[in-house]
């Protein structure tokens, strides 16, 4: 199946870690540039939280980092960001309310089969992604150690940890207190809950700093409260209730302590490492801090954190910040090079 | 007037800065301590966002810094806090919903009253305050200089922070998602606004590291979701939802820089200080971070910042903890000493 913006892989009966049933996945995902002959040149940069293939294009294209004419770059997207299998997509008895928990793991498990039976690849070149991207570049470097030669998460970590978590509880519990809601069987959406998640949202998504510093008007805003409603209310209105809680479960449950054969041991997931992983937080990020990161690389043979300086927060991974576009691209090149 | 608990001074006729008035206004206020012959003992000690006197007691008592054998200490009553004028207790047409904005500094002119007025002092030798105690300690200190000997804000600063206003509008916005808010004229609580709130505010009260090492088992909670609905969803539960925005309009709307007469200018309002003044932020409290407070002391003449480490982030000032409750004890004592 294609489309002219993406292509699908469907899955017949695809079974997640829970023991549901999605019958079929379809897992959504774009590709650049081409496979050389001997499928040596294979990216994968999976997709963050609420985004979708596009959202990752401004680090591919000729003269970037991930140049189309050396790279075969392929971008899935998460489940549940409404353009791959998702609450408001699949049919019942999976729809809207009913759509099972996918985990990280499952996620791979998809992009795992598009590597290898869609494309025949048998080692990527790199697998990098931001926030819940770099959740699944650690699960692909512990699941795959023989088919990862590089990692390179940024903006994110290799297991959600506790205050990340509560930080979650706070988006679901503020989406989730509009009445319209309804459970998640809500015909209109829930307007207001969507309000509220966009506004719990804007403290955490950049740091304190770039407040003080109104750095908003870079984005072409005239007012905090412009930027509230322009940007951060306008990000998320479109978005369906149930999928924005679907990503949210799937960013919630993720460890790489808790793949098989690793007994909950983090450690020991990420003693397991092969590729040469690069990690990139950024220095004033609210909810993957760089202690996240800088703690992970400890237990990875190799393991290299590089902060990206500066006041943009998790947001720096978003690549709106020329600066830190920079930043990224450079790193990107670095670890290819090696 | 008096209950066992606490006494009131009632204001006739109190005429806002909005111009709305309070008939009476009613200010809710303990004292700790006998004041001395010469009204030279006295320490003004305001209280923070849904707190009461009795959250202030953890630094009050025999052998504490705050020692009532030595010092008068007045501890009033935020106006929204349910004890003072809130919506929640004064009757129409300022009830509820319709209760009026408050600003720090009608709390600060009605805390003037009481301290003139019915104490008959005319200089304290300390204002000190916590998180919104912090935001009326340096409104103390800049538009009473003369009275003024001292002054200890603690994880507060002298403005609220155009970051500090987005986390605040995401508690706004949790808050009344609930359609059971109705506008204010809720008849049973929102209670899912309520949590919702509790849950947002989880996030930011305490650092990362805090979560990370579940420094919540030192409150006596076994698991987070425990301490989430534990500590959290029952610390606000009880509380009611106007005067919860009451204060959180209180809180966003403080700045020292918009006194009279100060044109606006932050720097000529801190430069006013004449106070010895002694701020105590919290190296990772997320809402009003140590930069906040170094930033502060600059235009402040001797301005002195002792920054609290540890991992207890905005809580820090709270006393729970039993580091940090010595270390702001020891600096209330020297800060006293001088």
């Amino acid at each position: 199946m294609s489309s002219p913006d993406h292509e699908v892989l469907e899955l017949p009966g695809f079974v997640l870690e829970s023991g549901a049933v999605l019958d079929p996945a379809r897992l959504a995902y774009r590709t650049y540039g081409e496979l050389n002959a001997d499928r040596t040149n294979a990216v994968l940069f999976p997709t963050w939280f609420a985004g979708d293939h596009h959202a990752n294009e401004w680090l591919i294209g000729p003269g970037r980092a991930l140049d189309p004419r050396e790279y075969f770059v392929i971008v899935p997207n998460l489940f549940g960001n409404g353009v791959s299998s998702s609450p408001s997509n699949t049919p019942p008895p999976h729809d809207a309310a009913a759509f099972p928990g996918v985990t990280v793991r499952d996620n791979v498990r998809a992009q795992h089969l598009l590597v290898t039976g869609t494309f025949g690849v048998e080692r990527l070149a790199l697998v990098l992604g931001c926030s819940m991207g770099a959740l699944q570049t650690y699960q692909w470097a512990v699941s795959h150690p023989d088919m990862v030669a590089r990692a390179l998460p940024y903006c994110g970590a290799p297991a959600t940890s506790p205050h990340n978590q509560v930080f979650i509880e706070g988006l679901r519990a503020a989406l989730t207190a509009d009445a319209a809601f309804d459970g998640g069987r809500y015909g209109t959406p829930p307007a207001a809950g969507l309000r509220a998640f966009s506004r719990v949202y804007a403290g955490w998504g950049f740091s304190q700093a770039f407040y003080w510093e109104e750095t908003w008007r870079q984005l072409g805003f005239a007012s905090l409260e412009d930027f509230l409603t322009g940007f951060w209310e306008a990000n998320f209105a479109g978005y369906d209730a149930n999928d924005l809680l679907a990503m949210l479960w799937t960013w919630q449950h993720a460890d790489v302590a808790t793949t098989p054969g690793m007994d909950g041991d983090v450690k020991r997931a990420l003693g397991s490492i092969t590729a040469r992983t690069l990690a990139l937080p950024a220095e004033k990020d609210l909810y993957f801090p760089p202690e996240d990161e800088v703690r992970a690389a400890r237990y990875i043979r190799g393991g290299e954190v590089r902060v990206i300086p500066g006041i943009w927060g998790h947001l720096t991974g978003g690549g709106a910040n020329p600066v830190d576009a920079a930043f990224i691209d450079a790193a990107v090149r670095d670890l290819l090079s090696e």
